[in-house]
């Protein structure tokens, strides 16, 4: 999830990845890109992880390269212009490997990915993109003011209740948590670690770039107080008064 | 969804079909039987209304016509016979629209569609059965008291954190309710009105059988009190300690 508020930007993903329910592993879906100063910038991935690390290598070995004449994600003059190469990288990758796998086999493969594209260039707002593994993006915008990628449903309903526009930003970084754990508690498919990243309007650096894992105190008590604050909330409403519950 | 607890049975089905976000109707798809004294069941559909519909006439039917030797829902001697037949119908129509289509248009169409069936027989306890489009069906069991279809996401961690087997009747309604209200504050594809039905263990009448509509004064309260409720709880939880926040 990507959330955007008039503070700043909020992203994280959980490190879940499955190839079926018997082969699941971790893998970090959450890298930050602050390479030169003055900017900084986050990508999240869901979908097929060989194309979102097909793409990530890509972006990355642009960087390493710096060839002259051209544009990277350290020299992109907007975030507009950044997205469209992150854009670029990953209709690449899943193109590649669509190839490779349409002569090497009959069997179909997903190669269904997407991108969430947050940072920030020095002397501008931040921004929030969601990419679609054909390479076009839509940019996030303050009358919702979040995005997310994977597993999304069981996560929305408390980001639609909870985050606008004007929500603090460690507000937004709490409510991005819930609505992980909201998920994690439905779906064996996402789960602990979760990276997490926050960067504050007018700054081009990271204010919170951090793993949370199974121990992590706060995060256990933030489950629990949550988990009891709804229990108290459903317990406390009176029961329906149809036919014989009057 | 359908929940089955120790005190009974609870069925609920919002109103709302689409074909496509700019053909919205309300059509019911929660139907009562209790055509005959000592047995009443309820089937909730999702999915392809062509489907469902041609399934619930052929079940109804059946019941019109009361042909010898024919079983039917009126004559099942067991609540799996009757799931059964309930099977046998949502196959049956599923399998006479996809001949027709495949023969008239070479278009796709989509015929998925899935059934809810619960009910109650004279001497046994309360039953409930998810049948899929193929005919094949599971039941509901006390470790995860619930059965969902169609969106079923949104609505999920309420029920998976507040429903067990020993949740009283009016209470599984009450959170029942809550589950459908997330799933209609977050998605277009389900709305107001839903209908309820809850039959209590060791009747075979509906306890509730009834309509809640978009002025219904307790599901509203539920709504501002779950709302307010939700609010209070993040608002509670401290702001996360991390980078920055501390």
């Amino acid at each position: 999830v990507g959330v955007l508020v008039n503070d700043g930007l909020v992203m994280m993903a959980d490190t879940r990845t499955n190839a079926g329910v018997d082969n699941v592993s971790s893998y970090r879906k959450l890298r930050v890109i602050n390479t030169v100063p003055g900017r900084v910038m986050v990508i999240a991935s869901a979908g097929s992880l060989s194309v979102t690390q097909g793409a990530m290598t890509r972006l990355m070995d642009a960087l390493l390269l710096g060839e002259d004449g051209v544009e990277t994600l350290d020299t992109a003059p907007t975030m507009f212009r950044a997205a469209t190469l992150v854009g670029q990288a990953l209709a690449a990758s899943k193109e590649a490997i669509d190839t490779t796998v349409a002569v090497a086999s009959e069997t179909k493969v997903a190669t269904g990915a997407s991108l969430l594209f947050g940072g920030c260039i020095a002397g501008r707002k931040p921004r929030l993109f969601l990419i679609y593994g054909s390479g076009n993006f839509i940019e996030c915008q303050s009358d919702t003011p979040f995005l997310q990628i994977g597993e999304h449903k069981y996560g929305k309903p408390i980001l639609d209740r909870a985050i606008t526009y004007d929500t603090q930003l460690f507000d937004a970084l709490k409510i991005g948590l819930i609505s992980m754990d909201s998920t994690i508690q439905s779906n064996l498919g996402v789960g602990l670690p979760i990276d997490i990243a926050a960067i504050a309007r007018d700054t081009q650096v990271t204010a919170v770039n951090a793993r949370i894992s199974a121990g992590d105190p706060y995060f256990r008590s933030l489950r629990e107080s949550w988990s009891g604050a709804l229990r108290a909330a459903h317990i406390a409403i009176p029961r329906p008064p149809y036919g014989a519950g009057a």
